[in-house]
Formats: structure tokens, sequence, C-alpha cells
């Protein structure tokens, strides 16, 4: 098992068009060998700092998967536009992959 | 579903002591209303602050299962003694509640 999770720091406002971007992406991560689970998780809002956490939470059999994955003409074509809407976000998105340690 | 992780930062070296930490804990997580999994999981090493990411990562049914485990006498009990071993740590965990917007 290996979880994927790529972090947001969403400007406050810009929630909801953040949420509609996902909302209306084409996937096909199901389509892909060793894929478990995806989920746009919502985390807590940062007043003071005027954003939101979002994190991109996907879930794979390995992390071999997860790296094929990286490497497919699938990852290219969803990531091709990743550049856009910039105005969204504060700073890039910080990618955090893990590997279980321990549970069940 | 409700996305419960706690994050740590593992002072450099003193990884596998925290690991054994959680290894030799007792847990009965399992038979709490409304919970799903459980991992503990070991994400990236920042070689330059000193430590090592690792996040508890639990998935409840819902957000009022997790927030009833809070208020549990099993939470009292596995936290009674999350004091301990200070020196493994950078820093206190940070908590991040997540709400699922999209995916499956």
């Amino acid at each position: 098992m290996f979880v994927a999770m790529n972090r947001f720091k969403v400007v406050a406002g810009s929630e909801e068009d953040f949420e509609a971007v996902w909302r209306n992406r084409e996937s096909s991560l199901k389509e892909m060998p060793g894929f478990v689970s995806f989920h746009l998780l919502r985390g807590p809002h940062d007043a003071a700092e005027g954003y939101t956490l979002y994190a991109s939470h996907s879930v794979w059999q390995s992390h071999d998967a997860f790296l094929a994955w990286t490497k497919s003409e699938n990852f290219r074509r969803v990531h091709k536009n990743a550049g856009d809407n910039k105005a969204m976000y504060l700073g890039p998105p910080v990618f955090e992959g893990f590997h279980p340690v321990e549970g069940a």
C-alpha cells in the first residue's frame, strides 16, 4: 500500500472554483494497474493565513504501481493543465508520499 | 467519510523508536462505532530540517463518529501518555481533519 497526497493551499473565497475544477476533470485513474482509491479532501480553513487546505488523496497497491502511473500517458494528460488557475493558490502544491508502517 | 490525520515530525535517528511506540501500543479502535481503518504512515524525510514526517491516518464513516471517539474513554486511555517521548519530536503533532469533496 502507498498513499500519495498533494496538498493545496486554496485562497479563501476560491474554494468553490477549486472544487469545480476537480469535479469537472476527466479522470481515468480507475483504469491504472494497482489503483485502489481517490478522494479530494477538504481540510482545515486557516483564517489568519487566508486559505483552506485541500489534499488529493490516492491509495495504490504499491509504491511501484504509483511510480508506473507517474510515468504513464494518463499522468501526462491529467497534469497538462496543472499550471492553470494559479491565482487560486497560495504557492505550489506540496507532494507527500506515505508508506504504511503499522495498521490495517 | 472523514479522514483524521495527526502529523508528527520525528527527529532524524528516532524513527525506529517512534515506530516501536506505535507497534507496542494497545489499541481498541476497531471496537468504536463508525471506525473504518487506521494506518501509521511514514512520509518524506527532510534532511535539511533533520526529521522524518509521519502521519497517523484514520478513516471514519462520518465526522460525528470521529467526534464521538474523541469524547470516549477509549480516546482518553490511548492518549494519556501522549506527552511522553517528547525528545523524539520537532514540535507538537499537528492535527488535520478532512472531509471528502469528490472521489470514490
